[in-house]
Parts: C-alpha cells; structure tokens; sequence
C-alpha cells in the first residue's frame, strides 16, 4: 500500500498548526489502529482531540444558560425526524429537547398501535399467503421529506430497509405509513433522497421521485454464484406519489448515500467499493473510489425509448450507468467522479452549488461543484474529475457532512471523535493554491465516534445554522450504566456562534442513522381522524352487532369512554372473527385500546379512527375484551365480553 | 344513589376553606360530568385547580435553576424502572433528567436486540406447536423490584402482562428479561408486589414470593358462561426464584392493585367491583368497595395441610379467602377492610404502618393501620374497619399514593389533574375529630389526568423526598403535535421543600402506568457478559464453520470487528439452518448486529454474547449477511455471504 503524499498539508484555523503525518489515507497496515480507535474509548474518557486541533471545551453554560433545556410547558422550534435504525420505525423528536414524541411504525409490527395486527397496516406491510407478516425485522437508516421550493413542504417523509430492501413512505399530515414498496434486483438498499424539483419541467418545483441506492452488488438474476464478476448494484427511482419503481440504473461499483441537486437535474451517490470486492480488504484496495452523477432527464428518455433491460420477474426498467456504455459525455447517463478512499456520505449544499463527499478512509473532504459536472454532460468539461474544486484533510474518518447556511460544513470525524467545522470557499482557495486560506474554523469533542450528523434546515436553501444534532454510535459512561447495551448518544451542538457549543447529551434507543431537522412551522398536522377516512367505519352505535356467515363472523363496535357499544357478543370456537371498531370520542387525546385475552390481539383507535383485526376464536370461555388505553376515570371498567361457545 | 353527607368538610391547610360540596361520593348521575372532565382538558388550558385549594404555580426556575437539566456528560442520581404498556417491556430511566436509557423486551418481540427472533428469546417468551411465539401483544402495568431489609437490592425486577396473565422476571446485572409465567385460572393480571421479607422466618429478610392481583372474574372453570354469580377472582403468589406459582386464593369481589407489609405478614389488594358486575354501571353500584388482606403464613399452612382445590389442567393449589369461608378471624386467611367507591390503588407507607387506599370515584382516602388488622387477625379486634384510622378528603379522582418519609402523602387526583401532597397523621387527627387538622399540605397542577405516581425511594424504609414522577395520561397541547396519538407526559416534581415544584415535563410513548425510582448506587449492573454464561458460545474463530445433519444445518460463527469468522458460507434451499453467533469482542458498548436478507433475521451480540435463530433457507440466490450495529470504521465493510443452493 501506498500513501498519497501528494497534497498539500493542511493549516488549521485554530491553531495555524500543520496536520500531522497520521492524517492521511488509512491503508489495510492500519487497520489494528482503526481497531485501537475504537478500542480506546473504552476507557471512559473521551477521546483525545485531534493532534494539531485545539477541540472546543467551552461549557454549555458559558452560552448564557442553556437554550435546550425548555421549562413544562414550553414547545420546541423545530422537528427532528429520526430513523430508527432496528426497530424500522420513524421517530419524531422535538428539538432543542431532544423529546421523543412520537415513533411511526413503518417496517416492524408496533404492539401500541397495533401495527401488524391491524387488517389495515397488515395490507401496507405485505402478507405471506397465510395471512401472516412476511417481515418482521427491518433496519431503516435514512430519513428525508418531500420538498417544495427548496425547503419541506409537510407532505412526506420516506424513509429506507437496509435488510429487505424496502421504502416507506409517511404521511406527515397524521404521521402514520401509509405505502411500502419492496426495490426489486437489489440488495442493502441504503441510500434515500427525495429530488426535489423537476428535470425538465420548471413548473413542477416540489418532490415527484425518490432516488434510492443499492449497497450490496449481487448476480442478476441471483442464482447464488460465488463469482464477483457478475455482480451488479442498482440505483432506483421511485415514483413520490405512486410508490412504484420507476426506473433503475445499473452501474459499476456500489451506492451508498444519495443527494440531489436543487435544480432538479442530477441526482448523486457514493460508491465505496468500486473495487467490487466480497470482503472488507479488497473493498479497500484501491486509494480512490467515486461519486456516481445522474442525469435524470436522459435516463428518463432512455426508459421512454425502451432503452433498457429486465431482470427475472421484475417489470422494472434498467438502463446501463456503467462507465463504459457512458464514455461519451453527450450522451452519458451518469459521470463518474473519483472521490479518496471508500468515501462515505454525499451532501448537497444548501446554496445549491456543491456536492461534499467525506473520505472515511482517507482524512478528507471532496467538493464537487454542480455546474462543473453538468458541464461535463454538456461536452464542455474533459474529464469528470475537473469537478473537483477541493479536496482538503480534515480529521480521521471523515463521515457525513451539514450545513450553517453561512458557507460553513460541519463533518463527523468517526475515529477521532469530533465534529470539524470548516468553511468551503476557504477549502476551494485553498486547494486552488491559497495556502493561507484557513478553512478550518473550529472543532469540538464529542462522545463518542459519530456517524451522521444534521444541521437545522441543513439540506434546504432555508438553512439556518442554529443546531447541529450529531449520532454518535457509542455512549460509553455518558449514561447510567444498564448492562451490556448502551444506548447511542445524540448530542446536540449550538452552531450559531462561531465556536460550536455542546448542549446535550440525548440517549436513544439504538441505533438512528440519520435524522433532518425543520422548524415547526413546516407542518400541519391533525389531531382528530375524520370518519370518512375509514370506508368501514361503524358511524353510529346502532351499526354495532354481530353478523355471521358460515364460519366468518363480523362483529360491529364503537367505543365512547367509558363503554363499547357492545357490552357482550358471542361467537363460536374456530370462527373467523373480524371485529371493527370505530371510536366515535372526538376529544383530541382521547384514545382507546382493544385486547382480547388468550386471542393475541392488541390495538388502539384514535379519535374518530376505525381499525379491525381477524382472528381465530379459541377454546370455549368467557374473554374479558378491555380497553388498554387510560381514557377515562373509569377506564378500568370499559369493557366487553367475549362468549366462545363450543 | 345516595350522598354521603356524615363525613367531616376537610378544611384545607393552603387555603383553610372549607371543600366545597362536589368533593362527594361520585354517583352514576355523575358520569356525565367524569365524561366532562376529561372533555374540559382538550380546550388545550390546564385544569382549573380544584374549587377551595390554591395549587402551587411556582415555576421551576424559583427553585433555584432547574436541578433536573443534567449538563451534557453528567450521570443522573436516580434510576426509573418504567412499564412499557402496550410494548409489553420495562424502560430504563434516568432521573432526574428523565433520559430513555434502555427498553427491556419481556412480552412482546423487539426487533433491535432480536427478542422473540433468537433462539434463546424464543425460549423464554414461548412458543406454539409450529415454534412461532405464542403471543405478541402486551400490556404491562407494574413494575416492582426485589427486596432486602426494606430497600431495593438489585437483584430482580417484575412487570405483569394484563393482556395474557403473564408475569416476567428481570435481572438486575444484565438488565435482560430471564422468566416469564402464565397464571392459571385468572384474566386481568393487574397488580403485583413482591414480599419484602418471609411471613414466618424473620432470617429471610429478603423477596421470596410475588403476589398478583387478578382483576377480571371468569367462570371457574372457565366454560363459556354469561351467568355473573360463578365468576371469581384469585389472588396468585408466585415464587420468586423458581418463577412457579406457588398457590392461589379464591375471593370475593375482584383484585385491582397489591401492596405488601415490611414484616412480610399480610399482603392486600384493594377491590373496585365487590359487586362483581359485567357492566360499568354494576360496578359502582356499591357505596363501599374493599382492600382485602391476605394471612400469608396461614395461607401457606393450608396448602401445606391440603386444604385446597385445583381448576382443570392446573395443579396450583386455589385456597378459599371468600368471606364466607373467613369469618372467624383467628382461622381467617384473609380479611375484607371496606373502603369507599371504586378505589384505584393500595400503598403502603415507609413508616411500615399504614395502608393507604385511594377512592377514584370517591374523593377520599382511607388509611388502614397494619397493626390493628393483625389485631383483627388475632381477635383483638372486632371488625375489620375498626383498622380504619382515617379517612379523608381530598380531591375528585384519587388513584394513586406515594410518600417523602417525612410522614406525608402525594396523591394523584384524576379529574382534578393534581397531585395533592398531605400529612397522614395529621389526617388521622382530624379523623380522629380533631377539626384543626389541616392535613392538606400542598396542591399542585399536572397536565392532565395523572394515574400513577411515585416518590424517590417511595415504597422503602429508605425514602427520601427528593423527586415525584407523575403519569399524566393526556399531554394535549404539553409537546409539538403529532397527529393523533400523544403521548403521555411523566412530569418530574420537585418534593424537597414544603410546596411541591414542577421541574419537568417528559413524553414517554402510551403507556406506562407505575414505576420504582431508586438511588444509583442501589444496581451494579455488568456492562460485559461472559462467555461462559452461554452454554452454545462459539469461544474461538477455529470453532466456525457448518455441519450438517440431513436437512438440519449448524452454522457457527463469531464476529470481531470488522469481520465475520466465515466471509462466506453455503447452505441449500430449504435447509433448517441454525446459526449461533459469537461476539468475541470484549470492548465495553461494542455490540454487533447480524441480519439475513429475506428470510426476517436480525439480532445483535452484546460484547461476549452468544445467541442463535433458527430459519428456513429460501430461494438459490447470494445473500448479504451483514452487520447491522455500528461497530467500527469499517462497519459498512462486515459482512459474509450466504450462498443458497438448489
């Protein structure tokens, strides 16, 4: 292995020091030292900041109180969308409080709401032919919203499933999953973005696709070979409305993150092993891999010209993105520039301009500027490289990037546990020669080894640069000890002021990967259900009743605190009994919950909400139904009997 | 219905005056104003404080800066074991920051650490004939933990499944569910205690047994029936080791909470349907309900000298505690204290020495002295409320009870949604006919209709009047909006002073409903297991590989980051493959994850954990098994192939 010793060394801006020689490409030699990284931190105390980096340790309370501790009462300014990582849900924070209010299960059966359980989130989730939940396990990594303008608009959210290679979409009008779609040809799908405007048409200002990457290459079709060669990753569109696939685009190397321009033209993803190797030192062989370019508007036309392959059952459009079929700039689908060393996070700057790619294995950030690549499309650019306008070392394990909205990004360093916060124009200067340019503005501990980081507003041209969540992927002592997991440590930065500021510590259940940040006033939700929502809403209590036929047995209820409108109701031993509920409270708040013993069902109406669950009546017996959710002083006393008859 | 008009207006200490006359008995004409109370509260404004008492308004700030906002990197004093609700698990807290810090999976599965999807989980949860789990809904209410001289030891903690009547048992060290049981012949498991020291050796002066309250009667045996006078209730001891059930009683009326007495004699529940009504209506039909306390060294005698029946398939010994049976005080397994309307609730005081039943729909409530009911128990006492040594007003709704070991009470009020702080001697006094009595201390607003509460340390010799955490049912307008679901605010106040203070406000997703809050230093929890501690352990990367055994295949494998012990491994389509995973790594907070495309597995490893699944291989294809919890630089890069073969 090699090390680049080519570029320039970086001065820092705190400390006008030159960084260190450790500060270069990770080779496969250091990889016991990646280990040691790590390793370190377990010795509860945070890691030492970089060599040459004077790290912020300037205490929340010299900020002039602590602005993200609110009084009872108060509400916070902004929404954070979390991803929830194993659980397959979206977590919905307040912000600078780091509350958790709310998760919507999307992915994995939720036993609060009874998602999974329910007749309605069973058909959004997908079914085996015996009726049961063809997945019950997800890993959801990346979380985006519907844009309008160039900022959220309050329609969706999407959000991704490494394991099984699904998107699912939520209504942020309600926050319930409202369509899931399974990617087909692909495997660890990873990368989401929403575009968010319009290719071709100008009018069309707002999001329609969401461009998804696909991490892990595999035969097409999958007949299970060993053989590398064959191998292929796919990146998808995925229609914003429909949910069907649109398209995919078949490439050299991998995806892994994904970001799209505001103008609607290119949409981008990572690649981090364009080596296409099947283990973790031949992913790392080569010292550059890339960021792959879209040109949406052709590849739309390729599709529209029957330019395209299928794969197995898959109806799906596949266009070629490969290097090779994409040599001539004119008529390329994508371009491919290099980016160091197995790159990880692609982010688009919220003035319009700049792709940044973080090296992760190598010390660095790459900025790629917009206007060069779609050049290079247009035939006025030789190479794709020639759109890089920076490259400059900024820490070890460079991961992803956020932004202020002043022209400063702020990139995780995983390894030496820090957020840098550099500025972009004086990393263009000083990689065009500009030695003086201190682009580094500051750094600051944190605990401990971040992965994604977002900034409020971050990805929109309404960034604003007041907080900085990041997620780190490792706690350690920074909590009360509960046994052998540890929670993952989202720590919120003041980024307003020059210096960043740590304000919190916030635990999470793991693991988040990343999250957005939008001010409150974005969203409208609703706090009621209307009963039109629901086509088989039991609209008056005097539509309650058992009807049978055969062996399947509908039974009608409503509930108004503190009584089912059925007190009683009877069916027999082997029926298939489906039992629709409707609340008929319309006090906001006022939920009620559903259980029959021994039956295996569990499930809440919200106000005005109708739900059903189908299942099996058991052994002969009387089965208290009861309300599980507190409703009313008499709570304890609402419920129903269920008689199974032999 | 009747008013009661006999008892005495409490004059209130805050103010003096006089409780006005809607501080009554709570009749069926009344329902329509319980219904109003809880509409009254989505007009989005606190409740008005109750008529005749000035609730505290201090804000927290008055207190001297918020002592509940830890500065990022600091350890909270105090840990909170929550019920779950719904999602059927036990939350960790930190307090006084009211950080989330761990969910403990016990009923329901868990998709981050693979509960209900290992082997070893599957175990514990049970199974059905085909090796599906047998239940995936929940809904725990109560969580206690084990005793040693009065206080917490750290050992275990229990949480009740209402749903199922099951009742699971977690460790202390590793924070993880190790037993769950099912009681026979009841449904409503609600309340539960634990002892905290042996009825009959006073050497054991430590948990032994756990009492369950069963809340709903059922015919016994349980054939079908609508005919109200067979239904029955038992009260369930189970042993605190073995996880057995150890025996039941059979009594009158229902059981709703339980509570134990410090020397281990008596254990009680408080009924709110003597009536033994199916309806709401029939259920508060009687003026008075009852606490009913059980002779455990009696009780226990019986079963010993085979004085008991069995129902159906279940060999648990069912003692007789009807009333009937129990009439001679000096034989009688138990004993009926009558206290007014519905109570919700039963605690027991620091001090050892009283019972404290709250009215719910009385406003009211009784205190119960431990020692004349053991005189009753003795024949020194002719009736049962003879024990009764006060009984007072205090607001509309009272559920639940907590103490500061200063001799005060903190009672939730429902409709009232306050908590009212008040001084139980000083309440037995004005009972007693001393009318200057002003035994109500304090009064505070929560937001809203708060259901259980408790005080640090609260139900141990050791409580210490530090923080009150109160579980307000609603939230409304307390958080940012989220749709329809809120979730419940866990508002933290501060009990120090004499006037109660709001510190806090948390959202904690529906529902929990009690919780234990105890000192830091009480737990030593292991932050590492132990090879040893998992008889499959795959304890060298030797071991690795695949056996078989006709269509049944052993996979075996360890993970030390960033890799896998097999980089690729071939199984063919159909197979029954078990694979058992092995984290070799032993840094503290380095947890791997492991997941299979397409066949719904995803579990981690703790550092030194073992743990298998067990699944059916699918179609021919190569699946990209990969490491699903951030582990380290290269974690993107740790993963091994599975080859399915035809």
């Amino acid at each position: 292995m090699t090390v680049d010793t080519s570029r320039p060394q970086a001065p820092d801006e705190t400390t006008g020091a030159v960084a260190p020689s450790r500060r270069r490409f990770i080779n496969s030699a250091a990889l016991a030292g990646l280990g040691l990284g790590v390793v370190a931190c377990s010795e509860s105390k945070p890691a030492a900041p970089a060599a040459g980096a004077a790290a912020s340790t300037a205490p929340a309370a010299a900020h002039g109180g602590n602005p993200g501790h609110l009084k009872p009462g108060e509400l916070d300014s902004y929404y954070g969308l979390w991803s929830g990582g194993h659980t397959g849900d979206v977590r919905v924070l307040g912000l600078p409080s780091g509350r958790e209010i709310l998760r919507i299960p999307c992915f994995n059966p939720d036993a609060l709401v009874g998602w999974g359980h329910t007749n309605e989130s069973k058909k959004i989730m997908g079914t085996k032919a015996d009726g049961t939940l063809r997945y019950t396990v997800a890993d959801t990594h990346h979380t985006h919203a519907s844009y309008k303008d160039g900022n959220y608009d309050g329609r969706y959210a999407w959000v991704n499933d490494k394991i099984n290679s699904r998107i699912a979409r939520i209504r942020l009008d309600y926050f319930v999953c409202d369509k899931i779609t399974q990617l087909p040809n692909v495997q660890g799908f990873h990368g989401i973005f929403p575009d968010k405007r319009d290719p071709v048409d100008a009018a069309i200002n707002y999001t329609t696709r969401v461009f998804c990457g696909a991490e892990f290459s595999i035969p097409l079709p999958n007949t299970g070979t060993l053989d590398d060669k064959k191998y292929r990753s796919l990146f998808s569109c995925v229609d914003a409305e429909t949910m069907e696939v649109r398209w995919q685009a078949m490439i050299d190397g991998n995806c892994d993150l994904v970001a799209t321009s505001y103008d609607g033209k290119l949409a981008a993803t990572n690649q981090y092993n364009t080596e296409m190797g099947a283990k973790y030192e031949d992913m790392m062989s080569a010292e550059r891999d890339a960021c792959v370019f879209f040109h949406i508007a052709r590849i739309e036309a390729a599709v529209k010209a029957g330019k395209f392959k299928t794969f197995g059952s898959s109806k799906v459009p596949v266009v070629d993105a490969t290097r090779e079929a994409n040599a001539d700039p004119k008529t390329a689908l994508s371009a491919y520039v290099s980016v160091p060393k197995n790159p990880h996070g692609v982010n688009a700057s919220p003035d319009q301009k700049y792709f940044i790619c973080a090296g992760k294995l190598s010390p660095t950030a790459t900025v790629i500027e917009l206007a060069k690549v779609l050049d290079w499309f247009e035939g006025k650019l030789e190479k794709t490289d020639a759109a890089i306008v920076a490259e400059v070392e900024l820490g070890l394990g460079p991961l992803h990037t956020g932004f202020d909205g002043r022209g400063n990004a702020f990139t995780t360093l995983f390894l030496d546990s820090q957020v840098v916060k550099w500025n972009v124009e004086k990393a263009i200067a000083f990689h065009k020669g500009d030695k003086t340019a201190k682009y580094v503005v500051d750094r600051i501990d944190v605990q401990y080894q971040p992965g994604h980081l977002n900034a409020s507003q971050s990805e929109t041209v309404a960034a604003d640069g007041k907080y900085l969540a990041v997620g780190c992927k490792f706690s350690k002592d920074r909590f009360l000890p509960v046994g052998p997991l540890h929670p993952e440590n989202e720590q919120l930065i003041d980024i307003s002021g020059e210096k960043m500021v740590l304000m919190a510590d916030h635990p999470v259940r793991g693991e988040p990967h990343d999250f957005i940040i939008f001010k409150r006033d974005l969203l409208k939700p609703k706090q009621v259900y209307a009963l039109d929502d629901f086509p088989h809403a039991v609209k008056d209590p005097k539509e309650s009743g058992v009807t049978r036929n055969g062996k399947k047995v509908l039974v009608k209820m409503t509930s108004q605190a503190p009584a089912f409108s059925l007190r009683e109701f009877t069916v027999k031993k082997g029926d298939e009994v489906t039992l629709i509920l409707t609340n008929l409270d319309k006090v906001e708040d006022l939920t009620h919950g559903f259980a029959v013993p021994g039956h295996n069902i569990n499930f809440i109406v919200n106000p005005q909400e109708t739900a059903s669950v189908t299942f099996t009546a058991g052994e002969p017996g009387v089965y208290w139904c009861y309300c599980t959710h507190f409703c009313h002083a008499l709570h304890l006393e609402m419920r129903t009997r269920m008689v199974v008859e032999a």
